[in-house]
């Protein structure tokens, strides 16, 4: 499955999530990274290009700083130019249909606040209306929202389940069993570059594995519990 | 009370809706128009002037074409750097505390799409709970929106209908009874300029003034019945 991460972030290199996230991102899966700023902060978008790049992957991913509820500035010049009514919906446009679209957000406030009764009053889903309408006329598949909140206030071990997460939503299934999720974690931690994601990460990491492992013998013997009771 | 129109479209002068919109806005009221394509083509926002300008008004509007269930992205850019923390929202920014806010949209498509089991899918008000959200947050009181689906389809009498109701809300209570919008609306139509609005409108117009008044004739009739009955 090829993927395409979209990036808008005015100041993607003041942005420790950001940079987090980037290299978090699995080498050896068919991943294209584009960040629109250092693309097009002073010239016109191509539109053309762009339209080839969405074609030619199967999942579309928007990843941006949740700016007054809504994507930074170049991202939605970037909706309005690029997806066309030729392109992306309308009697010919079918370029985008059955493909997989999601939303990684970066959000300042906790993920408590977007409530009813909250300090931004509205759901994170209630919020992204605007891109579920999208999909739907674009006929894409929306797929569950990834939202990281207040990852400045992160621990070590939250930030390296994150790390986790972050991948397994970049590349596998959009709703993985737990098996299939437990066998890819596995998989994928052995290979994950751990020198760039900061001190004492390999201490945690093996933590991590072992606790996957722990969980791994647990379900064995209930299983074997519960092929004995049949 | 003193409305500021905050306008964002990029091609405002092949805009029929607009350009019908802009030539209703009535002269003799406190009414300053900002069209932030004209005033930041090709410059950086004057971030400060800006905020001069909300502190100086009691009703905000922003008026835009909806793009992809949004505003155009100038608007956007607006959005991101001019209601900044110390200005709009947090401890010490409370510039826009009570004032009122309202969206004009205009919309492409009918207003029976916007629905479940529509083509859009959602209602305006589910595609606006992003700048629902902005006004809460800045202590700004959200008004009913102003939605025009279908601009280039109406009828004559629809467009003059559609040019009362636009002066009214830009200029009356939030929610006028229907006395003070009986009196507002004869009062205000004898001060329209009527010659930029095409050829015909003088009869409509004439055609409501009568309207207005036997409705009111039939009023004052229910009354004395009411009366007598007391």
């Amino acid at each position: 499955m090829k993927t395409l991460i979209i990036i808008s972030h005015p100041e993607i290199k003041e942005s420790s999530s950001q940079q987090y996230l980037l290299h978090s991102i699995p080498s050896d899966h068919e991943i294209t990274i584009r960040h629109l700023e250092e693309q097009y902060s002073n010239k016109p978008i191509d539109v053309s290009e762009e339209q080839k790049i969405l074609a030619a992957h199967d999942r579309i991913i928007f990843q941006f700083p949740l700016y007054w509820y809504s994507s930074p500035a170049l991202l939605k010049q970037w909706q309005d130019e690029v997806l066309t009514d030729d392109f992306a919906y309308g009697k010919k446009g079918n370029q985008l249909k059955d493909k997989e679209f999601a939303l990684v957000l970066l959000v300042g406030a906790a993920k408590t606040d977007y409530q009813a009764g909250g300090k931004e009053l509205y759901s994170i889903d209630e919020l992204t209306k605007p891109f579920q309408a999208m999909a739907h006329k674009t006929g894409m598949i929306f797929l569950k929202t990834f939202s990281i909140h207040q990852f400045v206030y992160m621990t070590e071990e939250e930030k390296m389940t994150l790390l986790i997460d972050y991948q397994l939503f970049l590349t596998n299934d959009a709703d993985p069993s737990f098996l299939s999720r437990e066998k890819w974690v596995l998989n994928q931690l052995e290979k994950t570059d751990l020198s760039s994601l900061g001190i004492g990460s390999e201490e945690k990491l093996q933590h991590v594995v072992e606790m996957i492992e722990e969980n791994r013998e647990t379900m064995d013997d209930l299983k074997l519990l519960l092929d004995d009771m049949n």
